[in-house]
């Protein structure tokens, strides 16, 4: 099979909202009036980001997931993303799976696939994302206002706990361990919940590096500082109710974990039943865990108030 | 060195024309309005794309040029790119220099680096980009007509050359062999040629993959057919003047070459006055080289009118 076989077979689907999709040098997209445009870019490389073992299609769900996230984080709708594609050689049974799981996700969010390209390489996929939202209203990290309240969505840490399950650092019951890998391999982007937010979230970033880190990213970026309660992080993992999950390894998969791809946000204590009505509204919880504060630490109190060290880093591909 | 110092130290600067460029969950990007966005996406891999002993300047500025040339393919103006880079180490040397040929055609073009990702991995190099046309004036493969005439821009064959005489191939005089190396390593996209092509090309690509598969996807996307005069392709080569090249050789490379990127365009006859009145404008050379035709056939031809048998093949990473 060769590399337009390939394309037409798997990836080449007639153009939606595109002037021109794929199948010329460059596809063509006149965008909305009045809106700005967000794009984001991730590259997934094997043995770094996913096993080789794993799945292709959960393979196709996540390396869009990933990106679309970052949408998400910036309230942006998505509309169009760009995959290129690197493959030690063609195997139609994980092109298939993997096609599969790229368009079902792309589907569900109306993210069409406009272009990219294939080569013959280590196995690496990048796609580049494009979405939209009315002029002015994109969320960034660098707008936090000191006395906003600290949020959450849905679950953290249960992602690394599968990782460390893979690893054989820790040993999970089988419902749990489920759990924790349909987390880790099957992110679901909050779209719906990020878009939401505009006009509520003052600040907002995705969870992908570890809960600390991206709401470091935020408080850098805003010039503030925070406190988080480490009493309201016990309950985000979504495996607690299968497993009591040892305290110390909480803390660690909930703060540092990685591979989330939850929203971390911001908002005025004046906004908490907006926040608590778009939440119901999109059946996504969010969790309210602290707040912004003058100065630029980031503390961590325990139930009685008391400071908990922060020994907790966030992922880093070159630390 | 972590990855957020990686990126401020080699990839960071101040958002130009972003509304927020590197450094939040996604580039935010205001478009001009009454355009229309063309995007374009190459990854580029070690050993496949390029030798592990090229210098790093140059292949960050092919890295760049070989997505310019698409963009120029469809006659858009640059604006912004995205660069995923998986590096399998942080070497400080490799890429400042990377760094620095990127940047000093992104600089030369107004493309803004806005936003991407950095990871551990097999070298490989990921980039989107995008580009505007007034609206309705993008250049596509799918709209040339019989009768037009077909124009090539600059030189084809000498990156070819070039890879010949690295693999022991050929062995070519020192002059011609700088001058291919030069073709090969650092292409010089046809920007300012595509975007004067807007109202004048009725079709156009880049040739990439070698001028007859490059041809073949507008004959193709347009329903036509094409001749091909073999005697105007003999001067196409920018080393003809130092070193005459076999007869077979030469129709090789410039007809199958691959890394031209050059663009093949068609253009009705009663613009050849004004496609030579941009060619000059330009300082672009423009060889006219044939003709569209009705039916689905490319033909060679020769001095006398005889066919030429056509066994060429053009690139395909995975044929």
């Amino acid at each position: 099979m060769g590399e337009f076989e390939l394309i037409d077979r798997f990836f080449k689907r007639g153009a939606r909202h595109a002037d021109v999709g794929i199948g010329d040098d460059c596809a063509i997209w006149t965008p909305s009036p009045g809106h700005q445009l967000a794009f984001s870019a991730d590259m997934l490389v094997e043995g770094r980001h996913f096993l080789s073992t794993v799945n292709p299609r959960d393979l196709g769900h996540k390396a869009l997931a990933v990106n679309l996230s970052d949408l998400a984080a910036c309230g942006a709708t998505p509309r169009a993303f760009l995959l290129s594609l690197s493959l030690p050689r063609v195997d139609e049974s994980w092109l298939s799976g993997f096609s599969e799981g790229l368009f079902e996700l792309a589907d569900a969010h109306a993210c069409e696939l406009i272009g990219g390209d294939t080569t013959r390489g280590p196995l690496n996929i990048a796609i580049t994302v494009m979405g939209e939202t009315p002029q002015g209203q994109s969320i960034l990290r660098s707008t936090a206002q000191i006395g906003d309240d600290i949020y959450v969505s849905g679950h953290l840490g249960d992602a690394r706990l599968a990782l460390e399950a893979f690893r054989g650092n820790l040993s999970l019951p089988q419902t749990a361990f489920e759990q924790a890998r349909g987390r880790l391999e099957g992110p679901a982007p909050r779209t719906a919940l990020g878009c939401a937010m505009r006009g509520l979230a003052t600040a907002m970033a995705d969870v992908s590096d570890g809960l600390l880190g991206d709401l470091g990213h935020i408080l850098k970026a805003s010039g503030v500082g925070a406190q988080l309660s480490v009493s309201s992080l016990s309950g985000l993992m979504l495996t607690t109710d299968a497993w009591a999950c040892p305290r110390e390894w909480m803390l660690r998969c909930v703060l540092s974990g990685g591979d989330d791809y939850e929203l971390v946000f911001t908002a005025p204590q004046t906004a908490r039943d907006r926040v608590a009505a778009v939440a119901l509204a999109f059946g996504t919880p969010v969790t309210r865990i602290g707040s912004i504060q003058a100065g630029r630490d980031l503390q961590l109190l325990d139930e009685s108030g008391a400071d908990v060290p922060n020994t907790f880093r966030s992922f880093d591909h070159f630390a």
